[in-house]
């Protein structure tokens, strides 16, 4: 199933999508959050869409908002694809590197994103998103993992390389500015995706093609990263994992083409649909 | 005034201390959080307690929880005393170095702390916590900066030094496992406190005194740490700020006398009270 948010910041409703149609779920659940995906929300979406019960809804002309409520917090993967490690002029990771970002950072798949002030090296990274949906506590192995996945989400992890790495040695400041996590249109349930470790993701800005990668460049898959967080930290229904970008970002393309005011980006990953922010300033 | 929470996990009730006197606040709010904070709470709460319409509570013998509700997010400040600095080997930072907890670590100033299952660095750190209580972004100088301010807490930043730091160079990894962030036993409003950056902060391990430092051996105030922040994020009601700690953590005394199993923390910073954490295994 495919879950989406429709509306403007603080007032979205709850939709599924399917075969093309919208259904209001707002007489399920008031959000899609932790408490829906880890609790008996989606079987009995799936039960009511089988059962006619679901209403359409016409979502012409409204913002599509991020699928998800915001999260209680956004981990993120490091350098999780040999080429984007070769292109940073990183060493290849041992294990995964792992940060966070700002949970209010995340905004709408088409929301404008904020050129910081100050900003000069406003990068893009268009990444796998994977959506928690059950509490995950050092679980035993990776092969147990995909239990605890609610389900894949196209996520651009934007950040600002000079915020990142020149001004203090820790990543999260170059990845918190406000609207750096733009999320969705959607996020796909695990059925609805044939082999998450087999992905195409893409990403241009003003037409012009800048990442073209596949998740089967990982190098910690999906399963091994939620395995290896949890031996860390406690994973909590609704939190997001980016789980890296792959080469391309302007950081390692000659003359490091960085945003500015008027960009256009659009980046999409296979059966997780297409997003497109205008870069404006803060 | 004095803000806190009793009762267990996820059934808090709101209380101010006054006078020695704990006053029931569910009448005027569900929970000690952002919107209470940013919002009309504070003045509602001076004006029921001069009008005498609030019901004393016995809270003996109940959980004292975390005295705010789960923060959208933690924002720590590493380094930020010349002493410990010097004790980590690190050279001394230039602006503030920012990393993230998981918001999901914060626990009562009571309750156990888990010793990670593999851990063999887990290390204590007493900080000034700082509540937001106003959306704070590009402040113009750090002068308006209190204006932002809810209140200060006693904050413990427990940290796994082997995952901070050995484990990927990003210290995230160290500072998000379960239970990581004591908070309390109170949120003091600005006006408890008569300089905030002249406050003793003392954190000793089963008796034997560790840290003793000062809010003035700050490299960067609080003022400023609330202003630089808000160039990078945005600070947002109910986020915690953790402010750095002084030396004397276990990294930096002689044969490293790392925690274990039954070790007990107690901690304390002027006019915030006193916290007391045993250790146990995950």
């Amino acid at each position: 199933m495919k879950f989406l948010r429709i509306g403007q910041p603080g007032r979205e409703t709850p939709v599924l999508q399917h075969d093309g149609t919208h259904f209001d779920l707002s007489p399920l659940t008031a959000d899609i959050d932790g408490a829906f995906l880890s609790g008996e929300g989606v079987a009995a979406t799936r039960t009511a869409l089988q059962q006619g019960e679901l209403k359409p809804l016409d979502v012409d002309g409204h913002r599509v908002a991020p699928p998800i409520a915001q999260p209680g917090k956004i981990v993120c993967i490091g350098l999780n694809y040999r080429d984007h490690a070769a292109e940073t002029g990183a060493t290849l990771p041992t294990e995964p590197v792992v940060f966070m970002k700002d949970p209010s950072t995340i905004v709408g798949p088409y929301d404008d994103v904020l050129v910081p002030r100050g900003s000069t090296k406003t990068d893009w990274e268009v990444e796998l998103g994977v959506v928690i949906g059950k509490t995950a506590r050092y679980l035993e192995s990776s092969a147990t993992a995909s239990a605890y996945i609610a389900g894949f989400v196209l996520s651009h992890d934007v950040s600002e390389r000079e915020f990142q790495l020149e001004r203090g040695g820790q990543w999260d400041k170059g990845k918190s500015c406000e609207t750096f996590n733009p999320l969705g249109p959607w996020l796909s349930t695990p059925d609805e995706i044939t082999d998450v470790q087999n992905l195409a993701l893409t990403l241009s800005v003003n037409g012009v093609g800048r990442q073209r990668g596949t998740t089967a460049d990982m190098l910690f898959a999906v399963d091994h990263v939620v395995w290896y967080l949890s031996q860390f930290m406690v994973l909590r229904p609704g939190d997001l994992i980016n789980t890296g970008t792959p080469a391309g970002v302007a950081l390692g393309l000659p003359g490091t083409p960085y945003l500015r005011a008027d960009d256009v980006v659009e980046l999409s990953i296979d059966g997780l649909g297409t997003a497109r922010q205008r870069f404006v300033d803060a």
